[in-house]
């Protein structure tokens, strides 16, 4: 049996679902391996609620977290990775594959940060706004003649890979690993907050056009995850920004 | 991208199967992960007919072996792996966790063998007469409180593991490093002329007292180390920070 001190730690994000039974094979497969927290952004409502009204559905199905926004649904987390084949599109971040993800997940875990793995919709994934709010991309490594992967599927092997490699370990050494050593991660809306006030000094600035200040804040989203400041840092530099914005609006 | 040199020499053998849906996710794992021989054993012949005539069923799954008994399925195998969660059964054979299987797949497979890896029905898994085919019995490590997964999920689960671990090569890590090299790294003295212009925007700003700069200077230094920017970062901060300072001063 696994331990489950730490699998509240894990919020499971699937963005759009369309597919009923999928939403379902994924909820199973969280109860599987002893995940519970679930949040799923702008589901298509009438599939939503057939998912959720199937007979034998995992209570984390109907206590899910619903959002607007994938914004919304990862504010909390520390470390936000996104899934994807990544076989047609050039990645801006850092691509990791699954059997190396574990030393990761479990480093944020010891720094007592919160963890969200992103899955996208059926069809199409995740799009490039969505993954402007990931720190980094895992690739479950499939054959390239038939890359793409069922949902319910996909969940089910990133999650087993976790529960594996990053969530079994002994209660004393997560206890022992929790204190000390590197500082707490920024959170996702933390790191929102910074961008939001980088752009403004930019604008008062007049750093750019404005036709360019869309671009730019979806570069500005990447770099600062791909920084990723400690929350002690993201105090720091927003005082910084702080300072110079009103000075630059006097 | 996956080697598929030794791949043949793995059968994904199903036990009875029922339900057409799960025939159809077992096929698609399989292809996913480059696995392409499939044993069928005694199939409920509608569900059967009707998993194959899918429309985008794989070609594996046209092309999978039907027997009407498992010692059929195996007898060309020189190791049978029996797949279950065996949390009500008492096992007669040596049990291997998943994530501990791939070292002993790679062995078979070194001595010029051939695995079989077998699932049972849906409903109440294998046998013990079935049981008593398998060389030895794999666990998936699930939570004792759901412990028993969906079909295709389990196949996707085992054979990623096995494809990852087992059959996973040199080609394989090959692309895998050159897909995942970070950025070029910035030089000390590209950090220290970017500290030197935050300095000049703080003091332009008054950000902190004369007396500060030298802790500042300081502090500044170690958070550039510690977020550590690529050179293009670097580019990218000194950039907007040149326009600040400039507006400042202007």
């Amino acid at each position: 049996m696994l331990t489950n001190l730490q699998h509240d730690r894990l919020d499971v994000v699937l963005v759009s679902p369309r597919n009923p039974l999928n939403i379902g094979a994924a909820a199973r497969a969280m109860a599987n391996f002893g995940f519970t927290r679930l949040s799923v952004v702008a589901p298509y409502a009438p599939h939503w609620r057939e998912a959720r009204s199937a007979i034998g559905a995992p209570e984390l199905l109907l206590n899910a977290n619903e959002t607007v926004s994938l914004a919304g649904a990862v504010a909390n987390s520390t470390l936000v990775v996104g899934t994807g084949t990544l076989t047609y599109r050039k990645p801006e971040q850092k691509v990791v594959r699954l059997p190396d993800l574990a030393p990761l997940i479990r480093h944020a875990l010891e720094d007592g940060g919160r963890v969200a793995l992103v899955f996208g919709p059926e069809k199409h994934g995740l799009t490039r706004e969505d993954l402007s709010y990931c720190h980094l991309l895992v690739e479950i490594p499939t054959d390239a003649r038939q890359p793409s992967m069922n949902l319910g599927q996909a969940v089910a092997v990133c999650l087993y890979e976790l529960a594996a490699r990053a969530f079994a370990t002994s209660i004393d050494e997560a206890t022992a690993t929790a204190e000390g050593h590197a500082p707490a991660a920024a959170s996702s809306a933390r790191l929102e907050l910074l961008a939001g006030l980088v752009e403004q000094t930019m604008a008062a600035a007049d750093y750019s056009p404005a036709a360019m200040r869309e671009a730019n804040r979806h570069d500005l989203r990447l770099l600062l995850r791909r920084l990723a400041p400690s929350e002690k840092d993201v105090r720091r530099i927003l005082g910084l920004f702080r300072r110079i914005l009103w000075r630059l609006e006097r």
